[in-house]
């Protein structure tokens, strides 16, 4: 057992280090021999885990992803009134501090990259789409939103600010700031959701 | 004289070319090898109209600023009233045709892949965000917004609108159609515009 936790670990130890080289260097440092380097890991072994550079970003963009997720499903367990609940949602989707930075960077950088391989990146499986999808048909349901909007329309909306924001904040963090980000966002669910 | 039209008609042919080398191959493809056979210019001929790639891509990008802004001052003159003539420039933004799509993967490839290289990719003057900060002050100016509005906070949330949309088109065009690019983008107009 030990062995099949250490293998995962050794696994998210790369695929943390493929982050930073993306960060530092953008896509086309991230190399396998840069990767190895900046996990300290040899050439030989890093094969050992991943055996093609494809499969080493995908796991590194799908681990972005799960740790959003579960961030998220962090916040929905903590019990706050919806639109304070939807506000966090929303706001680990941008990069507000270096770790949501990092990540974004990665999701961003990958996309733009690789929009033309959908063997590696599948926009019809576009988790945060999905996500956000899931929690506007939610809010619906418990009849939180405005009577007559379309939640096709709402759900892209929502998408295009938080990834406008994220790639703006990620281009000009002083400008784009946490509290514009936070005002902006607030704006939108007041669009959005029933006066209280 | 025809010797400087030339001139600029070449450079503006292998910018040209460029564009289509980064929507076909991204911008890991665009080498100046690649461009120069794209453009059917040999290497040498090339380097006479850049030295540099990065002088080249800087080139490439800002003749995508220059185009968009020619467009957009041509519908500033064709006397729309105020909200349709907002709306026709913003869709100069979101790849809503081939055109502009081609214009977008640049500029966000660009935006992406240059962030760190202030040098080339100069955010304080990003052309675009200057524009839609203008453009909001006209309208603040010409008392068309609502009351009470921040115009720091609008410009922004527009321009976060408009790049997201202009990201998911680019990656998912059928979703994001040109119907619904259109519906998000009066949506956020009704949000800043007077009541007529």
């Amino acid at each position: 057992m030990p062995k099949i936790v250490d293998h995962k670990k050794r696994k998210e130890q790369i695929a943390e280090a493929t982050w930073r080289v993306i960060v530092a260097q953008g896509m086309e440092g991230a190399t396998v021999r840069n990767i190895a380097k900046e996990a300290g890991f040899s050439l030989g072994a890093l094969r050992h885990y991943f055996s093609t550079q494809d499969e080493l970003l995908q796991y590194a963009v799908t681990l972005v992803q799960d740790r959003v997720t579960e961030r998220i499903k962090q916040i929905t367990m903590q019990g706050k009134p919806p639109k304070e609940m939807v506000l966090d949602i929303l706001l680990e989707f941008v990069p507000v501090d270096e770790d949501r930075m990092a990540e974004m960077e990665v999701w961003i950088a990958f996309a733009v990259n690789f929009k033309h391989r959908q063997d590696v990146f599948c926009t019809e499986k576009d988790a945060m789409y999905l996500g956000l999808q899931t929690m506007i048909e939610k809010l619906a349901m418990h009849q939180l939103l405005k009577d007559g909007i379309e939640l096709e329309i709402e759900t892209e909306r929502l998408y295009a600010v938080v990834d406008g924001l994220a790639l703006h904040a990620m281009l000009n963090s002083e400008r784009v700031s946490r509290d514009i980000v936070e005002r902006i966002l607030i704006g939108q669910l007041d669009m959005i959701f029933k006066d209280a």
